[in-house]
């Protein structure tokens, strides 16, 4: 991860959402789960600063859609109980896999909020196919 | 609990890791709930550092193998709301008692993060059972 | 504060950085010292997701520089024992004033890290420059 | 960094701890600053879960043995002020830099704790000097 693709990802996040019409924070974390870079527009949520990257860490540690924790994490789930503020576990994170010529690694991830998690999740998508295609 | 024995209780249970083919995360803690050791295997998810050690303090603490918090935890349970990163209420973490004949007491605990659910139970009872045969 | 003219700060930061030969992070934080954006350089230090936000909130909520704290917190100072990792007290960052037509508010904070002091700050007033010639 | 070079260095510091005659916590971290492996010794303080893994945080963070932080963050220092329970600022912490050839990068660190600062510098050392020679 480096700071001119993750721009390029969150402008293509941010695209998506004027698409959506939703207001959105989006996060871009690397391989350790640290920040990259971090833009929240104009009108969005306070929530933001919280839980896009919150939700950009969790994609990473646990190399998962958190889209996908979300069954996992409720009653009955193999993983209920996991919450917080620093575990994220609904839609809007989306790890970032390495080609597998590089060997099967996360490398980074996005975190989107400030939508519904359907505008999430197709934001946070929209970022990841710039990585998929870069 | 001392280093040379939780050593050997995470060589047992990474063993394990081996066998089921999982990649994982090993944190053993005293009676007081500290951390006496940890080891993250190679290319575990780096969950593992606050998953593993929150689940020993949680099986140490509660008194209770994390994997019977499930229902405890659950809507209408009675420790329903426990939940966070800080204790971890699923699978993977074992309290370890004292023989009846020093009372009954837990002495330490072990946590287990990174494969199934039913993998890191798996290797924490592997760890566990160096525990009762020493 | 907003998201374009916070982009516009952290290209002149970066850009000072650049003149400097040091790496950095930029955080740009709103009058409510929440997150507007953040960015960190290729190979700048991994305490930067901490310390420019934790310097930027500094600035806004103490209503100060962060250069000029370290005499304030400084043994005798007034605000001696402050410290941690929630109000970072040296240079690095700086407060954003409204204009006086529109009463002496502080809008928004700067705060820059992973260079020298003395080159965090440079990079800060580089961003302040374009607040104040908006 | 992984997990055999991890037990190996904390090997090489648990030897230098009992020429000492100090009983330490022992921390490896990765190039993210996430643990790949503790040991507390027999009788070792229990601080040391915290203060050992922060030491090596710490160095990833800032680049920087901690021991060099001391006097930058002493009062008048450039860095005074920092504090707290995530940077740990005083000796025991020393980076690990990747070869020239890989390029100028940190790539791991250790963090010891329970002895003098004196014995935690020297221990660390050992530990590092694994490193060098691996």
């Amino acid at each position: 991860m480096n700071l001119e693709l993750a721009l390029r990802m969150t402008e293509a996040a941010i695209k998506q959402a004027a698409r959506e019409g939703a207001t959105i924070s989006v996060a871009v974390v690397d391989q350790g789960a640290h920040l990259v870079s971090f833009q929240r527009m104009e009108g969005a949520e306070l929530s933001g600063p919280v839980l896009a990257p919150g939700k950009a860490y969790t994609s990473v540690v646990l190399r998962r859609a958190t889209a996908d924790l979300a069954s996992l994490t409720a009653p009955g789930g193999e993983l209920f109980g996991l919450a917080g503020d620093r575990f994220i576990c609904f839609g809007g994170g989306i790890p970032l896999w390495a080609d597998y010529g590089e060997g099967e690694r996360v490398i980074g991830g996005i975190g989107v909020s400030g939508g519904t998690i359907a505008q999430d999740v197709a934001c946070a998508e929209a970022a990841a196919s710039v990585w998929l295609t870069r």
